[in-house]
């Protein structure tokens, strides 16, 4: 995290910007990494901080504490969350979870298991808040890959061709399979992004919130289903929607942070924090006019053979003064797409189903 | 494997072109993918031929066989080749499980467990043997990754310059485990490449072979050592060692093949298999001359992480008659390389080791 100055630099001023809440407290750092969150956390004047680190970065961390001088406040455990144990309870939680588009490959589940073990009545959490964001957009996104597959269909029909001549093997009974598996590669894989501001064509809508402070396991890992309106600044066609995050440090209310901080991974002239913005693309475009609203559901679930992978849904409509939105109307003309996020890295890409022999 | 026409061309060859030695005679395809081998023993005369896949590509390879009219004959099961069942034993083997550099992420494995449970007395594996081959040659190579890998350590000066300024923490104690990972992820980690033949500095030699019908899975597990002697036939400075394999289709002593095929997978001025080649950079170069050779040795071990993975470590000298001989000599002047061939699957590049939080 330490290259990405928007997300460290939240991360100190949300910690050492908030002295009175720091000083004298208990503080775990879940995840710590290279150990920078603990390292503010100390300078911020807590009493004692525990570093937790499951890999053997937790060896660097020890190291980068010692280096700055601040081993006998940071104390850095090498172990996994749920298996470790600490002394006392802590004040602060403070922690690095979040993934692409919040929650893909996020640690949240863990920094709620530590919650629920060490954080005492009353404590914060740093971030406390997180918002999932939803924006329409211009995209060229859908076009190209349209055109990539295409292209890949082509490759298969030549390929096919090439069976039949050269082994005298008629493969054309896996070219629906084929199709399948090229059209979950190219069309319904979102992509990491650095949206241009220029480029939406509405403001962005929270379709969820989360307090950290109440939310359950439970509530994390039962698919997120959300109404979302999204009001038209501009003319379409939308041919995206695009999806990020903000998280806020607020402190907790027994306990809150003199002077809250914002961390968002909105799109920003400036460039994109790492974690950018997924892009949606939505093909065929939908036609939609300055005042209309795009407008329809998300469904957002954890993906069954790996539960830090997510699948997408979309419901989509338009609502409006517009024709395109007289011409479906409210509850007709709705289209759904679906994106399951990990596809590259289940599929091959051209020719992977039919690909024989060494499994990669 | 139905794209790469050099390799699934080999196949064909050395099944249909060897007729009299499968007429009748009952088959397994170890890995079957598609099940193209499948059917082309079957073409070749196979009274029976198992196809076993241990994947869903299982149900594809059932269809490829039911449309090409060859379910009479072909039974494809799903199931490891570890744990299924056949209800008699077969004549012939025909696999393709050669990974790069032959051995990385192959399966060979299972067609060692195949023949044991499953091959007749006499019986034939196709192929029937292989080569582990390697070969001097020029490459940019070393060059561009020394040139990445300054670039990396520059950006760490930097970054480490504003974690100073920006954060006041100072991160130089990271500066050695920095340097480490970098090593080896730029330097330390064979590449995939096609190399072209006017590149080649000398002739490629065997420097392991395999006879698949007595080979023992004690004696693949072993690391492999072998003394190198690669003769050059051009001036160096050489470059790299370029690694590639080739294997034979002889049938077996009691069935041979009438028409042997060799499938060969060195530097080809027509295009590499998908198998390319593997590039080990040599840096610094070493120099030579034509008539000098490279001497050396070759271990090559699996990982202890993960065993489809391999380590390769190159001992190389200089003997001839050149001036380069005579400064180091025999015995003298060795230089010592590794790599770990998956350097990019667990190293992240620039930051890796200093990136904090989401483990990816």
């Amino acid at each position: 995290m330490l290259e990405d100055h928007v997300r460290t630099g939240a991360y100190r001023d949300a910690i050492e910007g908030n002295r009175a809440a720091f000083e004298g407290k208990v503080v775990l750092d879940v995840g710590a990494g290279s150990g920078i969150l603990a390292i503010f956390a100390a300078r911020a004047g807590a009493a004692k901080v525990y570093a937790v680190e499951a890999t053997p970065m937790a060896a660097l961390a020890r190291k980068l504490v010692e280096a700055n001088g601040l081993s006998d406040t940071i104390e850095v455990i090498q172990g996994t969350i749920e298996t470790v144990a600490l002394p006392e309870k802590v004040d602060i939680i403070v922690s690095e979870w979040m993934g692409y588009l919040l929650l893909r490959e996020s640690m949240l589940d863990s920094v709620l298991v530590a919650r629920d073990k060490f954080l005492k009545p009353g404590g914060a959490l740093y971030p406390s808040h997180a918002r999932l964001l939803l924006a329409p957009a211009r995209s060229a996104l859908g076009a190209s890959r349209s055109a990539e597959f295409q292209a890949s269909m082509q490759g298969w029909a030549r390929f096919a061709g090439e069976a039949a001549s050269l082994y005298n093997v008629d493969v054309t009974a896996l070219s629906e399979a084929y199709r399948a598996e090229q059209r979950l590669y190219f069309m319904q894989t979102a992509a990491w992004a650095d949206v241009h501001p220029d480029d939406m064509l509405g403001a962005a809508v929270a379709v969820k919130e989360y307090d950290l402070l109440t939310l359950t396991s439970e509530e994390l890992a039962a698919p997120l289903n959300a109404s979302m309106r999204l009001p038209l600044a501009a003319d379409g066609p939308v041919d995206a929607v695009v999806g990020f995050f903000d998280v806020e440090f607020n402190g907790s209310p027994e306990n809150p942070a003199p002077a809250p901080v914002v961390l968002s991974t909105a799109p920003d002239a400036a460039g994109a924090t790492h974690w950018g913005q997924q892009v949606f693309p939505l093909v065929p475009p939908v036609r939609a006019a300055a005042g209309d609203s795009l407008v329809g559901s998300i469904a957002l679930r954890r993906r069954a053979d790996n539960h830090r992978m997510m699948e997408v849904e979309l419901k989509t409509g338009v609502d409006g003064p517009s024709p395109h939105a007289a011409a479906g109307g409210m509850g007709r003309g709705w289209t759904r797409s679906r994106w399951s996020d990990a596809g590259k890295a289940t599929s091959g890409g051209a020719g992977g189903g039919v690909q024989h022999g060494v499994a990669s």
